[in-house]
Protein backbone atom coordinates (compact mmCIF):
# COMPACT_ATOMS: atom_id res chain seq x y z
CA UNK A 1 0.00 0.00 0.00
CA UNK A 2 1.82 3.03 -1.38
CA UNK A 3 0.93 6.79 -0.30
CA UNK A 4 1.74 10.10 -1.81
CA UNK A 5 5.11 11.57 -0.82
CA UNK A 6 4.49 14.42 -2.60
CA UNK A 7 2.93 16.25 -5.78
CA UNK A 8 3.95 17.58 -9.01
CA UNK A 9 3.62 20.74 -10.00
CA UNK A 10 3.89 21.78 -14.00
CA UNK A 11 2.69 23.85 -16.61
CA UNK A 12 0.82 20.70 -18.44
CA UNK A 13 -2.53 20.44 -17.65
CA UNK A 14 -4.13 18.35 -20.90
CA UNK A 15 -2.82 14.60 -21.00
CA UNK A 16 -3.39 15.43 -24.67
CA UNK A 17 -0.84 18.57 -24.80
CA UNK A 18 1.87 16.68 -22.36
CA UNK A 19 5.17 15.41 -23.85
CA UNK A 20 5.63 12.02 -23.53
CA UNK A 21 8.89 11.95 -22.35
CA UNK A 22 11.12 14.62 -20.68
CA UNK A 23 13.68 14.46 -23.64
CA UNK A 24 10.55 16.17 -25.61
CA UNK A 25 9.99 18.58 -22.85
CA UNK A 26 12.90 20.61 -23.53
CA UNK A 27 13.08 23.44 -20.25
CA UNK A 28 9.42 22.86 -19.24
CA UNK A 29 10.08 23.44 -15.47
CA UNK A 30 8.36 22.41 -12.69
CA UNK A 31 8.25 21.84 -8.63
CA UNK A 32 8.12 18.65 -7.17
CA UNK A 33 6.41 19.60 -3.38
CA UNK A 34 7.47 17.27 -1.12
CA UNK A 35 4.96 16.91 2.05
CA UNK A 36 6.90 18.38 5.21
CA UNK A 37 6.76 14.74 7.16
CA UNK A 38 9.11 13.86 4.44
CA UNK A 39 11.39 16.87 4.06
CA UNK A 40 14.11 15.07 5.58
CA UNK A 41 14.91 11.99 2.97
CA UNK A 42 16.04 14.89 0.32
CA UNK A 43 18.97 15.41 2.23
CA UNK A 44 21.95 15.80 -0.69
CA UNK A 45 19.74 15.38 -3.10
CA UNK A 46 20.78 18.58 -4.44
CA UNK A 47 24.23 17.18 -5.40
CA UNK A 48 22.92 15.17 -8.42
CA UNK A 49 22.04 17.02 -11.54
CA UNK A 50 19.25 14.35 -12.52
CA UNK A 51 16.70 12.33 -10.59
CA UNK A 52 14.17 9.74 -11.16
CA UNK A 53 10.63 10.34 -10.43
CA UNK A 54 8.47 7.38 -9.47
CA UNK A 55 5.27 8.56 -9.71
CA UNK A 56 1.14 7.81 -9.88
CA UNK A 57 -0.43 7.90 -13.72
CA UNK A 58 -3.46 9.39 -11.82
CA UNK A 59 -5.13 10.53 -15.23
CA UNK A 60 -4.16 7.03 -17.25
CA UNK A 61 -7.57 5.55 -17.72
CA UNK A 62 -8.32 1.95 -17.94
CA UNK A 63 -5.29 -0.70 -18.26
CA UNK A 64 -4.70 -2.70 -21.87
CA UNK A 65 -2.44 -4.98 -22.66
CA UNK A 66 -1.76 -4.01 -26.09
CA UNK A 67 -1.63 -0.11 -27.06
CA UNK A 68 -0.69 2.25 -29.94
CA UNK A 69 2.53 4.08 -28.71
CA UNK A 70 2.31 7.89 -29.00
CA UNK A 71 5.39 7.24 -31.11
CA UNK A 72 4.47 4.66 -34.13
CA UNK A 73 0.64 3.65 -35.49
CA UNK A 74 1.51 -0.20 -34.69
CA UNK A 75 0.71 -2.23 -31.61
CA UNK A 76 2.89 -3.33 -28.93
CA UNK A 77 2.84 -5.10 -25.50
CA UNK A 78 2.28 -2.47 -23.29
CA UNK A 79 5.36 -3.00 -21.06
CA UNK A 80 7.37 -2.39 -24.34
CA UNK A 81 6.11 1.09 -24.28
CA UNK A 82 6.49 3.67 -21.71
CA UNK A 83 2.76 4.55 -22.59
CA UNK A 84 0.63 5.25 -19.15
CA UNK A 85 -2.20 2.26 -19.50
CA UNK A 86 -0.39 -0.40 -17.77
CA UNK A 87 -1.96 -3.19 -15.15
CA UNK A 88 0.20 -0.53 -12.11
CA UNK A 89 -0.29 3.04 -13.52
CA UNK A 90 3.30 3.93 -12.23
CA UNK A 91 5.36 6.38 -14.38
CA UNK A 92 9.15 6.97 -14.47
CA UNK A 93 10.88 10.05 -15.68
CA UNK A 94 14.55 11.50 -15.32
CA UNK A 95 14.26 15.09 -14.58
CA UNK A 96 16.93 18.05 -14.42
CA UNK A 97 17.09 18.84 -10.79
CA UNK A 98 17.70 22.70 -10.90
CA UNK A 99 17.74 23.66 -6.75
CA UNK A 100 16.35 22.45 -3.87
CA UNK A 101 14.54 25.25 -1.27
CA UNK A 102 13.72 22.39 1.79
CA UNK A 103 11.06 20.88 0.75
CA UNK A 104 10.82 22.17 -2.92
CA UNK A 105 12.91 20.57 -5.34
CA UNK A 106 12.63 22.95 -9.05
CA UNK A 107 13.41 21.01 -12.10
CA UNK A 108 13.13 20.66 -15.55
CA UNK A 109 12.51 18.82 -18.60
CA UNK A 110 9.15 18.18 -16.98
CA UNK A 111 6.58 15.38 -18.86
CA UNK A 112 4.31 15.17 -16.33
CA UNK A 113 0.87 16.85 -15.72
CA UNK A 114 0.14 19.39 -12.96
CA UNK A 115 -1.22 17.41 -9.82
CA UNK A 116 0.37 14.23 -10.12
CA UNK A 117 0.83 12.24 -7.02
CA UNK A 118 5.14 11.29 -6.57
CA UNK A 119 6.30 7.86 -4.64
CA UNK A 120 9.41 7.78 -4.89
CA UNK A 121 12.45 9.96 -5.73
CA UNK A 122 16.07 8.21 -6.58
CA UNK A 123 19.41 9.85 -7.82
CA UNK A 124 20.26 9.43 -11.14
CA UNK A 125 23.76 8.24 -11.79
CA UNK A 126 26.32 7.47 -13.98
CA UNK A 127 27.52 4.31 -12.68
CA UNK A 128 24.31 2.47 -12.37
CA UNK A 129 22.04 3.95 -15.07
CA UNK A 130 24.19 4.96 -17.80
CA UNK A 131 23.87 1.51 -19.56
CA UNK A 132 25.01 0.81 -23.50
CA UNK A 133 22.80 -1.02 -25.33
CA UNK A 134 22.70 -2.79 -28.09
CA UNK A 135 18.74 -2.96 -29.02
CA UNK A 136 16.32 -0.60 -28.95
CA UNK A 137 13.09 -2.61 -29.97
CA UNK A 138 10.01 -1.02 -32.64
CA UNK A 139 11.71 2.29 -31.48
CA UNK A 140 14.79 1.95 -33.72
CA UNK A 141 12.06 2.05 -36.66
CA UNK A 142 10.57 5.22 -35.55
CA UNK A 143 11.51 7.66 -37.97
CA UNK A 144 13.30 10.94 -36.83
CA UNK A 145 10.71 13.37 -37.88
CA UNK A 146 7.86 11.29 -36.39
CA UNK A 147 9.91 10.74 -33.40
CA UNK A 148 10.42 14.98 -33.20
CA UNK A 149 6.89 15.47 -34.16
CA UNK A 150 4.88 13.36 -31.89
CA UNK A 151 6.55 13.22 -29.13
CA UNK A 152 6.41 17.13 -28.24
CA UNK A 153 2.41 16.71 -29.35
CA UNK A 154 2.42 20.58 -29.95
CA UNK A 155 -0.81 21.31 -31.58
CA UNK A 156 -2.55 18.08 -30.53
CA UNK B 1 -3.60 -0.14 -4.93
CA UNK B 2 -0.77 -1.96 -7.37
CA UNK B 3 -1.13 -5.48 -7.34
CA UNK B 4 1.87 -7.89 -8.70
CA UNK B 5 2.31 -8.84 -11.97
CA UNK B 6 4.56 -10.89 -11.90
CA UNK B 7 7.56 -12.67 -9.78
CA UNK B 8 11.73 -12.76 -9.89
CA UNK B 9 13.32 -15.89 -9.59
CA UNK B 10 16.69 -15.33 -8.83
CA UNK B 11 20.22 -17.12 -6.69
CA UNK B 12 19.57 -14.32 -4.37
CA UNK B 13 18.02 -15.61 -1.03
CA UNK B 14 20.02 -13.45 1.73
CA UNK B 15 19.43 -9.45 1.42
CA UNK B 16 23.17 -9.04 2.87
CA UNK B 17 24.53 -11.09 0.31
CA UNK B 18 22.53 -9.89 -2.60
CA UNK B 19 24.50 -7.54 -4.83
CA UNK B 20 22.80 -3.19 -4.39
CA UNK B 21 22.95 -2.84 -8.22
CA UNK B 22 23.27 -4.66 -11.30
CA UNK B 23 26.48 -3.71 -12.13
CA UNK B 24 27.98 -5.44 -9.26
CA UNK B 25 25.81 -8.07 -9.86
CA UNK B 26 28.08 -9.21 -13.18
CA UNK B 27 26.78 -12.36 -14.93
CA UNK B 28 23.92 -13.44 -11.96
CA UNK B 29 21.13 -14.75 -13.98
CA UNK B 30 17.37 -14.58 -13.38
CA UNK B 31 14.03 -15.02 -14.75
CA UNK B 32 10.94 -12.82 -14.18
CA UNK B 33 7.75 -14.82 -14.37
CA UNK B 34 4.92 -12.83 -15.35
CA UNK B 35 1.37 -13.86 -14.64
CA UNK B 36 -0.63 -15.73 -17.49
CA UNK B 37 -3.24 -13.26 -17.70
CA UNK B 38 -0.84 -10.08 -18.59
CA UNK B 39 1.63 -11.89 -20.86
CA UNK B 40 -0.20 -10.39 -24.04
CA UNK B 41 1.45 -6.97 -22.58
CA UNK B 42 5.20 -8.24 -22.94
CA UNK B 43 4.54 -8.39 -26.78
CA UNK B 44 7.79 -7.06 -28.48
CA UNK B 45 9.57 -6.53 -25.25
CA UNK B 46 12.29 -9.01 -26.64
CA UNK B 47 13.48 -6.50 -28.97
CA UNK B 48 15.13 -4.37 -26.37
CA UNK B 49 18.55 -5.52 -25.02
CA UNK B 50 17.90 -3.75 -21.52
CA UNK B 51 15.07 -3.20 -19.53
CA UNK B 52 13.72 -1.49 -16.28
CA UNK B 53 12.03 -3.94 -13.96
CA UNK B 54 9.84 -2.17 -11.32
CA UNK B 55 9.21 -3.96 -7.65
CA UNK B 56 8.25 -4.35 -4.38
CA UNK B 57 11.21 -4.16 -1.88
CA UNK B 58 8.92 -6.71 0.36
CA UNK B 59 11.73 -7.28 2.60
CA UNK B 60 13.33 -3.63 3.34
CA UNK B 61 12.28 -3.46 6.35
CA UNK B 62 10.64 -0.05 8.22
CA UNK B 63 11.11 3.21 6.40
CA UNK B 64 13.88 5.81 7.63
CA UNK B 65 14.25 9.50 6.34
CA UNK B 66 17.89 9.08 6.50
CA UNK B 67 20.41 6.37 6.00
CA UNK B 68 24.03 5.16 5.61
CA UNK B 69 24.07 3.78 1.78
CA UNK B 70 26.03 0.42 1.43
CA UNK B 71 28.68 2.70 -0.10
CA UNK B 72 29.49 5.16 2.44
CA UNK B 73 29.31 5.75 6.14
CA UNK B 74 27.96 9.01 6.45
CA UNK B 75 24.28 9.45 6.53
CA UNK B 76 22.28 10.57 3.06
CA UNK B 77 17.99 11.64 2.74
CA UNK B 78 17.25 7.99 1.98
CA UNK B 79 15.71 9.81 -1.29
CA UNK B 80 19.57 10.80 -2.14
CA UNK B 81 20.53 7.09 -1.92
CA UNK B 82 19.11 4.01 -3.54
CA UNK B 83 18.92 2.05 -0.59
CA UNK B 84 15.20 -0.23 0.07
CA UNK B 85 14.51 1.75 3.17
CA UNK B 86 12.16 4.40 1.76
CA UNK B 87 8.52 5.62 2.65
CA UNK B 88 7.26 3.59 -0.50
CA UNK B 89 9.45 0.50 -0.96
CA UNK B 90 9.88 0.78 -4.69
CA UNK B 91 13.03 -1.02 -6.46
CA UNK B 92 14.07 0.00 -9.93
CA UNK B 93 16.72 -1.71 -11.66
CA UNK B 94 18.25 -1.75 -15.33
CA UNK B 95 18.87 -5.54 -16.39
CA UNK B 96 19.53 -7.27 -19.58
CA UNK B 97 16.97 -9.20 -21.81
CA UNK B 98 18.52 -11.91 -23.19
CA UNK B 99 15.15 -13.94 -24.19
CA UNK B 100 11.86 -14.03 -23.69
CA UNK B 101 9.88 -17.03 -23.65
CA UNK B 102 6.02 -16.78 -23.32
CA UNK B 103 5.53 -15.19 -19.91
CA UNK B 104 8.81 -15.97 -18.66
CA UNK B 105 11.97 -13.19 -19.76
CA UNK B 106 15.51 -14.80 -19.17
CA UNK B 107 17.52 -11.85 -17.48
CA UNK B 108 21.06 -11.38 -16.28
CA UNK B 109 23.09 -8.52 -13.82
CA UNK B 110 20.33 -9.74 -11.78
CA UNK B 111 21.03 -7.94 -8.18
CA UNK B 112 16.95 -8.62 -6.79
CA UNK B 113 15.97 -11.12 -4.29
CA UNK B 114 14.34 -14.11 -5.09
CA UNK B 115 10.42 -13.94 -4.55
CA UNK B 116 10.29 -10.32 -5.03
CA UNK B 117 7.19 -9.32 -6.71
CA UNK B 118 7.30 -7.17 -10.53
CA UNK B 119 5.38 -4.25 -10.22
CA UNK B 120 6.06 -2.93 -13.98
CA UNK B 121 8.46 -3.23 -16.72
CA UNK B 122 9.74 -0.64 -18.85
CA UNK B 123 12.19 -0.59 -22.06
CA UNK B 124 15.52 0.88 -21.13
CA UNK B 125 16.15 3.35 -24.44
CA UNK B 126 18.80 5.26 -25.47
CA UNK B 127 16.56 8.10 -26.32
CA UNK B 128 14.99 8.49 -23.37
CA UNK B 129 17.02 7.31 -20.59
CA UNK B 130 20.70 7.75 -21.48
CA UNK B 131 21.32 10.89 -19.72
CA UNK B 132 24.72 13.19 -19.70
CA UNK B 133 25.02 14.24 -16.32
CA UNK B 134 27.10 17.01 -14.62
CA UNK B 135 26.68 15.96 -11.01
CA UNK B 136 26.85 12.72 -8.96
CA UNK B 137 26.65 14.02 -5.74
CA UNK B 138 28.11 11.83 -2.83
CA UNK B 139 28.24 9.57 -5.68
CA UNK B 140 31.37 11.39 -6.81
CA UNK B 141 32.82 11.24 -3.28
CA UNK B 142 32.98 7.20 -3.31
CA UNK B 143 36.49 5.71 -3.60
CA UNK B 144 37.07 2.99 -6.30
CA UNK B 145 37.86 -0.11 -3.98
CA UNK B 146 34.53 1.21 -1.75
CA UNK B 147 33.00 1.31 -4.66
CA UNK B 148 33.51 -2.42 -5.49
CA UNK B 149 34.05 -4.29 -2.59
CA UNK B 150 31.13 -2.84 -0.85
CA UNK B 151 28.68 -2.75 -3.84
CA UNK B 152 29.09 -6.94 -4.27
CA UNK B 153 28.88 -7.18 -0.52
CA UNK B 154 30.60 -10.63 -1.43
CA UNK B 155 31.31 -12.91 1.71
CA UNK B 156 29.25 -10.38 3.81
Amino acid sequence: MYRPVGVIHSVHQDTTLTPIQPVFAGHCKGQVEIYPEFEDGLADLEGFSHIYLIFHLHKAGPARLTVKPFLQDTEHGVFATRGPWRPNPIGLSIVELQSRQNNILYISGVDILDGTPVLDIKPYTTHFDHIEITRCGWLDDVEDGDFQNRGRRAGK
